[in-house]
């Protein structure tokens, strides 16, 4: 897709978080099931409710922007997914694997972080303020689930240390 | 490969990020040839040359640890520079492009900063003093690179919405 306007920029990346959003829908369910630690299954049992609730929220966004959210796959968080997913297919001691698994979400959290911050300054160019403040609940639940990985991660790596 | 110690959980997240590395190298003169905004083009020149130095450093820190740092392709980081890819063949407004690029480049640079950032913790925790020097030099080159790309971004988006 030309992209001519930033308006059309807005429209794109929200489409790229859309897909985004959906794909690690269905991939959380499976990092619960791969993990050990009750903390970590809890924390992406945590998340998967968030992020149905961020694609609920792309999906107002849409409806006040009148355009419709489908359209595009996301080519890098699909990379991401399975890199994952590969890990956890290769298996190991269950410790260092969920250290692993922690490294992998971090990146996607980044990922959505990038952009979500780039979705939001957009919308906030173009006067959006709907948007902003949708995007902004968004954003910061993926700061905090990035943090929260952190947490867990502390105690998974000793434990994956004497493993 | 199944991974069954901390130790290996580091050699694998190193690997990955050699491919990384190697991948961006390839990229960025891409990016340079395919922003128009002189500031961003030179931030993109710049960054080359410090990836460059990040390629050294992983070599230095696989030498130290007796490995290769080969034998792993970054599939996230494929992904992610396939986006930027169709992105550029796409085309469009020069400045909105520009837009679009950088907010590309900040998702490698957050997935690089949450890679970074978990290979240094388990360097930190199995004493590799050298890795973890070497690894918060290349850390803080990344935020940095990011930030910079923040910088541009204000600039060029309000060009992007004049567009």
């Amino acid at each position: 897709m030309k992209v001519e306007t930033l308006r059309e920029l807005l429209i794109d990346e929200l489409r790229d978080l859309y897909s985004v959003e959906t794909q690690i829908t269905k991939a959380l369910p499976k990092l619960v099931k791969a993990s050990s630690a009750p903390e970590l299954q809890q924390a992406f049992e945590l998340h998967l409710e968030e992020t149905k609730n961020h694609v609920t929220r792309l999906e107002q966004i849409f409806d006040r922007l009148n355009e419709s959210p489908k359209g595009k796959t996301c080519e890098g968080m699909k990379g991401l997914l399975k890199e994952g997913e590969e890990r956890v297919g290769d298996g190991g001691e269950s410790e260092v694997l969920d250290a692993g698994i922690i490294a992998d979400a971090q990146r996607v959290e980044h990922y959505e972080i990038a952009a979500y911050g780039s979705a939001r300054t957009y919308a906030e160019l173009l006067g959006e303020r709907e948007a902003v403040r949708l995007l902004s609940e968004t954003l910061e639940e993926e700061k905090a689930a990035d943090a929260k990985l952190n947490q867990v991660a502390r105690k998974v790596n000793v434990g994956a240390k004497a493993a």
